[in-house]
């Protein structure tokens, strides 16, 4: 057996799908923490979401990387399997598993803090300001992984600062991720999104997909540097290219 | 004398009850200090709480491990002996002194802020959702270790980097560890559990090993990589070897 | 075509625009949004502005530098020309598209969160205590550049961590740059400065380049070390300087 | 002329009194900001100064450590000339220009902020409880630099965040360098000590350096490494050792 095939595809979704749950358990766990403790300070409650969310992130893509690539997020796959970095092969059972365990990881975080497990979320977010948020905030996420595709051990801390900087600099706090989003619709917490905006934000976050896969290549194109290679190394996804053929 | 037996058992032991005990001194320590100073926003008196054990943590492990592994937590130690990375005669002595110097990092804060040395805490920390989050940032620690066993150097920030981001997202807030729980116990301060409800958190914390010990190995397993190595080199542990031989 | 001559010129002048303007709406829109949700604590409201932008900063060098450099900073150019590491026919284009760059940064934070696009800032900044902060500022940012010319991956770091120190540690929170201080004219907010008192900011921020090409160069001259190079590598700019014979 | 002999020492005394004296502007400008934003709330002023003394910490180390070592702290100097770790000559040089650098970045400071340029400081700090803490800090700031001697790229980092952490967990705050602990008596402002206590304190911190001297060495003796070196390496010294022979 050779180096390469000795990943699995259970694992690697495993990972995916662990991954993504712990996430977006972070994200809404941290949320709920830290606005019960705040005394009506959301910018106090930011601050520790932030921490949290940006330290989660350097974790779980420093532990899952070599299994699963470490995706954690439908944009991500798609802009990789566009670029021809990931396997067309791995895009519908990654997006499956990212939104199932984003799913799972919310009623994680519910559980945890002894609320109703699925909830509806009320919190409004929508309108061209926060569109454009998601957008600014999609593209600088991609921008990241394909400018720092020469040091890959960088890019876990880049994706953790640039979306701890997302989470205050964009209007809409950044969320960059479809899986997320749709988990963060079924919380009723400071870190919820009602149902009926979730799709403006998917629609924004894929539109950045589009301009990314578009532009990115031409901007980062550096003499004696392959332009596909990604913290996603061609390793990850071998064996199950090895699947499709 | 081999380079290996240099590191004498009582240099070893002193390491990591001088580690714990620090620890427990900043988690503490840190805890009186916040909620002194944050006039009533616990949200805030948790954000000094964090980044001083955050940072603390990843200096004492960096210092440390090289002389006794840096555990400073029996559900670490357990967790490598289960897993045959520890020597199994290095279990009882280590946790003796991880709570010991857990108890001395107590009494040690206490006296930094004219408190009485010993106390019995009164904050109330129990229930169904708190086992759970200890559980789950238990968890989560002991996966961040073996998940980053191909990278040492950096398994010292990402555990760092994962209590910082537990200390928020478990409500909990993410003690995962027997022996800081024990000292904590006898502190009535900001960062105290009621020695009733510690055994509720040791427990969760022990079902955390149980099954990190039968899921992480097949979840991290990699090819070309011996699943044995953690930050924990093999070498820390080679002269007790010789002591038990 | 040689490895050196495929970085373009436009593509270099695209990067170091893109990354002038995502800073200019990270230091602006981390603003709005922390002073939004502040409930009137600026100290709360600058700690949200500071992570934000060392984050952001730490990413967008980490990304461009390999391209344009990474300076965002007509100060930075400057030095960089004075002191024959830059290509003096870089000097004007660069500080034309910092410029601009910075401008629309500004526009960009606007339009996310829903202002007006363009706004005349009416944020008092002016005094001799702040023109010294922004030369202390200002040198200490070339101070950091020059000084860390051994470890051009320490630089990205340590720019993001001098500029978080010195939104505090400075009484005129640090600009450091004058094609972000121009930007910041045309913002109402948080981050805002009066266009009146631009010119006494960029005045300071200039006398420090002047000290710091007289002094940095002996201060860590160091044996075997050649004094002209920084995180701005000799390759970077040698296509342009072919342009230019 | 050789590598080593080309650090001079006016360029090496310069760079110890610049690095103490922006530390001390660092400290106690961060304070004067931090508490004039902080509505009243310390442990938010507290965040400000910890986050911005952290920060520069990390920078000043990094570019001045080639160059003088970066010791910026009497106690420092004197355990690495106990340790024969640094010329004897240098002790006083460094402990003289220490001293003033650190006044001279109070000036700064109060410069910065329009306050009166020398101040008396009329912040009680002192008590067994306040001494005990300063000890811990001493002894934790010695600790880290030991202990992290075979790795002086991380050392740097690691006081930058034993300093944050020290910030919170002691209960005097980790002064832990009596060059800065004058300068601050020096100023009435959030980082000030009076006059009065400022001899206890120093005394606190001597006494850490008595005991590291004894208990260090041993602690840290790691087989096949030699014990006396740190992160200032015996370059740095080489030739203020020449001047003495």
């Amino acid at each position: 057996m050779s180096r390469i095939s000795a990943i699995g595809f259970g694992q690697r979704l495993a990972a995916e799908a662990l991954g993504t749950a712990l996430l977006v358990a972070v994200v809404i766990g941290s949320g709920i923490m830290a606005e019960r403790l705040a005394a009506g300070n959301a910018a106090v409650a930011l601050l520790g979401n932030t921490l949290a969310t940006g330290a989660a992130l350097v974790v779980l893509i420093s532990v899952f990387a070599p299994v699963s690539g470490a995706h954690f997020n439908p944009a991500v796959t798609l802009y990789l399997t566009l670029r021809r970095q990931a396997a067309a092969g791995l895009l519908l059972p990654y997006v499956i598993v990212q939104i199932a365990g984003g799913l799972a990881g919310a009623i994680l975080a519910h559980g945890m803090f002894e609320l109703p497990l699925v909830q509806v979320s009320s919190h409004m977010r929508t309108g061209l300001g926060q569109w454009l948020g998601e957008f600014v905030a999609t593209f600088a996420l991609l921008a990241t992984i394909v400018g720092s595709r020469r040091a890959p051990a960088a890019t876990t801390w880049l994706v953790g600062l640039i979306i701890m900087a997302g989470y205050w600099f964009t209007s809409s706090t950044s969320f960059a991720n479809p899986a997320v989003t749709i988990a963060r619709s079924i919380s009723d917490t400071f870190a919820g999104i009602r149902p009926a905006d979730a799709p403006g934000f998917i629609a924004a976050q894929l539109a950045a997909v589009a301009v990314a896969t578009m532009l990115l290549d031409w901007l980062f194109a550096l003499p004696g540097l392959p332009t596909h290679q990604t913290q996603t190394s061609a390793e990850d996804f071998a064996p199950v290219k090895g699947v499709e053929t």
